[in-house]
């Protein structure tokens, strides 16, 4: 039933070599020769078979795709540049959905079962030991939107978000305002530790400037609604870094619903910049994670491993960038308006 | 460097073939032997190769989910899903985006690639031929979020769109609107079509009701601006059933920047219930999609398919449900106060 090399090498009236050569990466083979057999491949429905070569290529061309936050939508963003970038490059995703399990070791079973080229795992969240387990096994992975240490042994491809911490603490000063907070993510997420490592360092150069933090169950918008629900009711302060955008948005959600205004009462600054925050009904002042130079620095690194498995660890960050929108405050008030906590 | 069948055998005692049982689907093996084997194989770091094991069982555990819309949240929903969903049996997802490619035939071609057991097709907008074309590969495939036909050539598993849009209408005449109107998805979209159908066909009992119909150019939120902004320049309806979630969520943002009021002034009516439809700030009156139970059922049809590859095509539809939140009024107004259009 399954059409053979052979019957394609006949219709193209070609060397069996030049169709192998076609359907390999790499090999060299002239564009004429190219269209003549992709053609007859087409007309007798030819599909060289990625498994059984991968038995001599020793390569599957398929990389683990593994996330653990499938109910923050900026992961739609990130699926949809992962699929496309690997899809460009004639590589495949097999999707991993950590959902609660958090053991790496099951990831680790289960994607060598599928002799996965290599694994990019896509969280903000887990620690970097649980990359670090691929790596242990011989699979050359990557951390995308990991944490990088000054003793890495993963490759990470991210942000600095201590960095972003700090920004966030000079945009709240910039504006004036006297009593400022970091609402987190989750307590053990990486990403939250680290921004408010950095919020908390900038603001120690200002001792006039109230601040406090808290941290989200989650990075959801329930947590972040509730969060900030819990802040208002105790007396909010007057503007807050949350901990990315989804978790705004439900902070924004709390806001409104208490009667409050965004940003005359409160102010929100996020961080991701997602498809939602330009939303008009949103509008969200945040900071811009470039979420797509990440993804292809990453697979990059990923495919570069494959000829490289002891290449040395690396971290690769993207600086980040303010997006001005609506909810905070345009100018600084003055002292005397400012009321003191 | 990899462990063997032989390895894990010694080290917990038991028969090569007790191994090799205990990691074989529907294999017997008793639970005191298959606890004793997978210590082991932890103990050792030993995995079955899933893809050397097809050769002889033929089958690889990989599903192909095949979906065209990254752009509409309600995505990442039927993602984690389905990612989970297959996991619990032992399958995996191997993504594909068609992002704007829409031949049949460059999927069928990869999936076939890759040696799927089956394929399901996540799209309420691709046309039933899209699927049919894995189903003359050969390839077992279930259409989610489908059309379904009277002749039905591919299984599908979702809801009665026809019978959507007559609820969406029934709701809106209950509620005493005059003036009604349908603003769908894209126009080559089945669901579109078929929602719409079935708005206008129950309208037809009510001649003293006006009604009216435009296309968003994707399921998207801009789409859903955009549209309804032209919309309300040329004088809205009282109230709109627009095509799904994402796009009422655009609409409503398009009604709040115009000054309008949802409901006082415009009511509006969704489809699906995703996720953020509840979200305080968006609060979306809708009908509810049992997603959950759509995928649970796809995944059945499939795997069942493995065994029966010739499965006389069915079509599973589930009962949907109206949400009520609050973008339509509560209660009819009596004639006198309805405006004539």
């Amino acid at each position: 039933m399954a059409v053979t090399l052979k019957e394609v090498a006949e219709r193209a009236g070609v060397s069996r070599s030049a169709v192998s050569r076609t359907f390999t990466d790499g090999a060299s083979v002239s564009g004429k020769m190219r269209r003549k057999v992709e053609k007859a491949a087409r007309d007798l429905g030819y599909s060289p078979n990625a498994l059984a070569s991968s038995l001599t290529t020793g390569r599957t061309k398929l990389i683990g795709l593994v996330s653990n936050n499938f109910h923050n939508p900026i992961f739609l963003e990130v699926f949809d540049l992962f699929t496309r970038a690997l899809q460009d490059r004639g590589l495949r995703p097999l999707l991993v959905n950590l959902t609660d399990e958090t053991d790496p070791a099951n990831s680790v079973r289960m994607l060598r079962q599928y002799s996965v080229d290599g694994v990019v795992v896509a969280s903000s969240t887990l620690p970097p030991g649980f990359s670090k387990s691929f790596r242990d096994a011989g699979v050359p992975v990557v951390h995308s939107f990991g944490r990088h240490t000054s003793n890495p042994q993963v490759h990470v491809v991210g942000i600095d978000n201590v960095e972003c911490g700090r920004m966030a603490a000079r945009t709240l000063i910039a504006r004036g305002y006297k009593n400022v907070a970091f609402m987190g993510g989750p307590q053990d997420a990486t990403s939250t530790q680290d921004r408010l490592r950095g919020f908390v360092s900038e603001m120690e150069t200002r001792p006039d400037i109230q601040v406090s933090y808290t941290f989200a169950t989650a990075y959801s918008f329930e947590a972040g609604r509730k969060e900030m629900s819990k802040l208002i009711a105790s007396g909010p302060a007057q503007a807050y870094f949350c901990g990315d955008d989804v978790l705004s948005i439900g902070a924004l959600s709390a806001v409104e619903e208490s009667g409050l205004n965004v940003p005359d009462d409160i102010g929100i600054i996020g961080l991701n910049d997602m498809e939602m925050a330009r939303w008009e009904n949103i509008d969200l002042t945040t900071i811009r994670q470039p979420i797509q130079q990440i993804v292809n620095s990453s697979i990059e690194l990923v495919v570069a491993m494959l000829d490289e498995p002891d290449r040395y660890p690396e971290a690769r960050l993207f600086p980040c960038s303010i997006v001005e929108r609506g909810t905070l405050r345009e100018f600084p008030v003055s002292q005397l308006e400012t009321k003191t906590g």
